[in-house]
């Protein structure tokens, strides 16, 4: 196996942000950013919980951040040596992405001689509650060391202080840090047991919001003093056990574990490309991240657009999850999928909330969707940089496109899993929801006799407030059809259950409706010149260059969109929407058509959103362009291990992982350049591998059976 | 009579835009703006020319200023004399607007002694290309004099030079200076004839775009030296002829003349009232500007928003003419009514073509009209003060009440004056666009039994883009019952007309779409607390004060709607919009749910156009509250008298007379105080004076006869 690291050899104090996302490790209970043990909150670290949300104050809620458990620095004769304050003499940090360890290294000269630190840690793949750090310490010359480490309750925040209540304790060998959280009196518990394997003095020292064991001891030149911690993080909400006690378990064994863990991911997630290391190594660091924030063994929980990276965008999750991630784990843990599906599912009442919110029937999945469907935007979602004054933006209110994607991530499952299953235990309520939801946004004109919907904003959201969305209408149209399909599927298969379904939304009224609208919606042909408008009005706006508009912006933070936004009245749109919705419906369109909304849309867009690259690549695949959709994917695969993304809206901080981007690699390789298609209930595969790569390789998960897909050159072999 | 007299008896040269609106002259075909003899563009002065318009480059279309012909100053001893430059020992500056003449006196001291200029002028009321001013110089020692006196073609332009070429002319004692703009080749001629009473050497001076005479002499101590000057302006488009030559004529003759035209106009305009002094003052004032810009004698012209009083706005014609100005001319000079609704027949055109680009039916009126119905308003309508950037408004596609407006000015005229030929005349044909326009704006939620129209601007512009503004609805809703109402009279009236109109528009299948509109178009009813609400979701914006709003800007040239402006997003408006709709339609309200809404949006109201206190006001007299009333009429009567009006929209100047305040304070003494309403075909008068007001009286012409008004006390009387 082509090595699975990423390293940096040298320190940079600019790259911590940076850093923290690209070396981040996880299990899907919570993500560790790649921070340095000896960091605190001033540079970001975080142990991002999954799925646990607090709001404090007015402020946005958002995630909450454990008590950090890893919190580690050596003393040397008395004084303190850590990174950023002291520059090293030499360092490195790395991630084994095969096996999800963290590692580094970091040489100090001191006056006596040069000290040294290594320490490696991993979020335990095979208990979820655990992770575990080896620390070691040695120094070419006698010297009073001292190892600090503990937990670290003063935690970093964006809208917070979350705990409102920090409780400290320590219980034998075993110290904690409880925080309590202000909004719904959430506990997140940290616990740590560290031992040495040499002779020291050990003391213990408990801050307001602290706990640290300091070993110390007398180092002898050239020995090795290694500690070894084993830490776990549990909160109020969890839905599943602990396992075993910490102060029990060490740190080789559970290592082994959990390397026997990735392992058996790697088995089924790998992709192997001859000829193209780069591509391989990207696509597969893709996947790594994928892994590490898959909430595997959880129940109902989904995925933050920035992952477990920290708190940006809220940890929410948005229609990301089911149009760009949803894929990958439908065709390798089906079940992963599932558990997606089924945080939608539970979270169908904030949905009908936020409908009803709006006046309008059914389910209005939320924008930035926290537990339970809140809707975690609020109608001020950008600060402007010259008032600084919240913008009103219409990301929350306009963006009716998210309940769609719920309904096309159920058809994916059930295309990819052959589990119509789930239509019984929920996703039948959540398709008809949906459309009830649509439908009650046709409006006609007096003297027209079609269906439109107005006034929305697409995925390209530098342009609010618009009519006749091409995306969004064609959507619209999908869940239409789709319901239609399911309740005669649902019928078919749940006889038993057709009666209550009938008696909540009177499925003959219900099914004519759908037909109505399916009928009667509006959908958006390509004009003259094969080109489909984005929208009512779209073609009058100004016909400027990306670079045109950029040279417009009066400071660099500047927001696009909005009403006067540079782009906003230009034809320069933020991400894939046209292109988005070819590549969806694919099997509608010619491939002249394709191609030529490729070539008008492409070159007008910012790619602004790490969404848009993929969607684009997909499109360039699907017109049989490979050569135009590989840099396009190798953009999407290497979001997360090239400096320099989208860090800022306006003033608000969007920095983090990108698992959109991510999954749209995957899909790219998968269903563009390896051509994997479904036909008549089959898998089919029509290559078109991008010039360097002379085989690719993978296994695939189809209805239950495990694929492997062999392509050499332009012949693609499916076997199982 | 009272004085009707405005003075200012010292010089301050901060207050030299706000006199050039307190002190204009004008006579319908243009206006001159207040500013004295010796100034000159940069003192914003003005000749400013009706329905005349020209685009310079790519600014905005405005109206155009013609050569000055009169700037004139004094040289003594070699010095000249002159404000702003040089500080007077004694200055006042009059108007007589009773007899519309300007007046000023101004006096310097010199090394030698004082001098004192005195200088008469007039826009004459009676010959409406002329302008005569008598210019007088003494000094208290000998000295040598010269008065320098001429055409100035150097203009004062808010998006100019307009004049693209400047022909200057000598011809006998007749100057000229020809302006010719470049977008239409439109000349614009100033002459003058200038004459002294004394012994004088006369010389010529020609510059390129002026022309002056230079009067030099000997003067003695305490002999006055008088010239008379006899100007003449004219266009290429002048649609009357020119009356006599300017060399033939004597200022003492034309005087005579203007002054007997203005009490021909006082005769029947002027309104008296015992007890209140200042009320009558300003209220007269206001009468005063209205005739100053009347189109007398003119075919098919309208008034701009800011009169004759400079280029703001673009010099165009809003809805104030038929919503606030239209009711003087109607009740005193209908004939001038007829003409401003001659004005928009004449532009159906342009209203047609307005609608067309938005892909509606009909007619869709310009919120800024210029000739030929021509739309001046830019999509960009206001400057950002942060960014410099124009900002994308809604001023001009959103507006759609405009139509209406210029239905409900028909139909006062046709009321007031009984006369339906204006049907005949093509005023059917408006009334049926109209209508047709709101068709196409309607749109049906496919489970909703109403129409709804959406995505609008109501009068209230500090809300754009909402959902069944209750103005806007109304509105559509009164050209739909008017059109309807109106076909049939016209069937009545003019059988012979109506074949053609059938041919046109097919009646049948109208009609049916009139009383299908008329019936199903939603219209907001008062809620529980008889509040109506001014459109969709307004009550949950956010419930502050005018006063906390305002300390909001952080510039306060900053613009207060838009997108992100301090009050978009609040429930403070700019003017009157529910209650504009409650006084146009106060027979379908209670007095009761009339008073709640003034409670309730009064004090929400910034009342920052001066289209709102008179609104205010008649809509408080309605409800029988006389003292709250007052206030709002008196700052309507004074807008111009009275400094710091709002001038600045943004980084855009929006300062100049406001004849549509003066017209709406006219509305509030008539159909307010006096109580004046049409019932049955039949005058009648409901007084209910304010405290002070002993007795009121005045005439009015309503359907053909001169009416007088007497009233005293609570007692009104109406004779012929």
């Amino acid at each position: 196996m082509l090595d699975f690291i990423v390293s940096e050899n040298e320190f940079n104090k600019d790259n911590i942000p940076w850093n923290g996302n690209r070396f981040l490790i996880g299990n899907g209970y919570f993500g560790i950013r790649g921070t340095l043990e000896e960091y605190s909150k001033e540079h970001m670290c975080a142990v991002n919980m999954a799925g646990i949300y607090d709001r404090a104050g007015d402020a946005w809620r958002e995630s909450v951040n454990a008590p950090n458990p890893l919190h580690t620095y050596i003393i040397v004769n008395g004084t303190k040596y850590a990174l950023p304050e002291t520059e090293p003499k030499s360092h490195t940090q790395t991630l084994d992405f095969k096996n999800g360890l963290h590692l580094r290294k970091t040489q100090w000269q001191t006056e006596n001689g040069t000290i040294t630190i290594e320490c490696e840690r991993f979020a335990s793949m095979s208990r979820r509650h655990l992770i575990a750090m080896r620390y070691t310490f040695f120094a070419d010359f006698e010297c009073e060391a001292e190892i600090v480490t503990g937990i670290d309750g003063d935690v970093w925040d964006i809208n917070g202080p979350h705990f409102v209540k920090i409780q400290t304790g320590t219980q034998g060998s075993v110290n904690s840090v409880i925080g309590t959280t202000g909004e719904k009196n959430i506990s997140v518990t940290a616990k740590d047991c560290t031992s040495a394997d040499f002779k020291a003095e050990q003391t213990t020292d408990e801050g307001e919001k602290t706990v640290y064991r300091h070993f110390s001891f007398k180092a002898e030149p050239g020995k090795e003093y290694t500690i070894e911690k084993i830490a776990q993080i549990t909160t109020s909400e969890d839905d599943f056990d602990v396992a075993g006690e910490i102060d029990k378990l060490t740190y080789s064994m559970l290592r082994a574990e959990h390397i026997t863990a990735w392992e058996r991911i790697w088995d089924i997630s790998k992709i192997t490309i001859e000829g193209d290391d780069e591509a391989m190594y990207a696509l597969n660091y893709s996947i790594y991240h994928l892994n590490c924030i898959a909430p595997r063994e959880m129940k109902g929980k989904s995925i933050a657009a920035r992952g477990l990276s920290g708190q940006v965008y809220k940890g929410a999750v948005f229609w990301d999850t089911e149009m760009f991630m949803i894929d990958y784990y439908i065709h390798t843990e089906p079940e992963i999928a599932k558990t997606l599906l089924q945080y939608r599912i539970d979270t169908i009442n904030g949905a009908r909330a936020k409908a009803a919110e709006y006046g309008l029937n059914g389910a209005y999945y939320a924008w930035e969707s926290q537990e339970g469907g809140y809707e975690g935007c609020s109608d001020y979602n950008v600060t402007d940089v010259f008032t600084n004054r919240p913008m009103r933006t219409h990301f929350r209110d306009k963006q009716y496109h998210v309940s769609a994607a719920v309904v096309y991530g159920i058809m994916k499952y059930i295309r990819g899993t052959g589990d119509y299953s789930i239509l019984g235990e929920g996703a039948m309520e959540v398709i008809v929801e949906c459309a009830q939801m649509y439908r009650s946004l046709l409006l006609k004109y007096a003297d027209k006799p079609y269906y439109e919907i107005h006034d929305v904003v697409g995925p390209d959201e530098y342009h609010e407030r618009v009519n006749n969305n091409a995306y969004t209408n064609r959507m619209a149209k999908f869940v239409f059809d789709t319901a239609l399909e399911m309740l005669d599927e649902f019928e078919a298969k749940y006889p038993e259950k057709i009666k209550a379904l009938d008696d909540k939304y009177g499925l003959e009224a219900t099914k004519a409706m759908l037909k109505d609208s399916a009928e009667g919606i509006f959908i958006r042909e390509p004009d003259n010149n094969g080109i489909i408008e984005q929208f009512e009005g779209y073609f009058k706006l100004e016909d400027v260059s990306v670079d045109t508009v950029r040279s417009r912006l009066l400071d660099p933070k500047e927001y696009w969109g909005g009403a006067y936004g540079v782009a906003a009245n230009t034809q320069v749109i933020k991400q894939a929407d046209v292109a988005a919705m070819l590549s969806m419906f694919k099997d509608d369109y010619s491939a002249d058509i394709m191609k030529k909304n490729f070539d008008y849309y492409e070159p007008r867009t910012e790619h602004g959103s790490s969404l848009s690259a993929c969607m684009y690549s997909l499109l360039a695949c699907f017109t049989g362009n490979t050569e135009t959709a590989y840099p396009l994917f190798m953009k999407s695969a290497k979001a997360d291990l090239v400096k320099g993304g989208k860090e800022w809206a306006g003033l608000v901080y969007i920095g983090g992982t990108h698992p959109a981007s991510e999954g749209g690699a995957w899909i790219v390789a998968v269903n563009g350049f390896a051509g994997i298609s479904e036909q008549d209930g089959k898998l089919v595969c029509r290559p078109s591998l991008p010039q360097n790569w002379k085989s690719m390789s993978f296994k695939l998960v189809y209805r239950g059976t495990v694929y492997k897909v062999n392509i050499n050159g332009t012949k693609g072999e499916i076997s199982y």
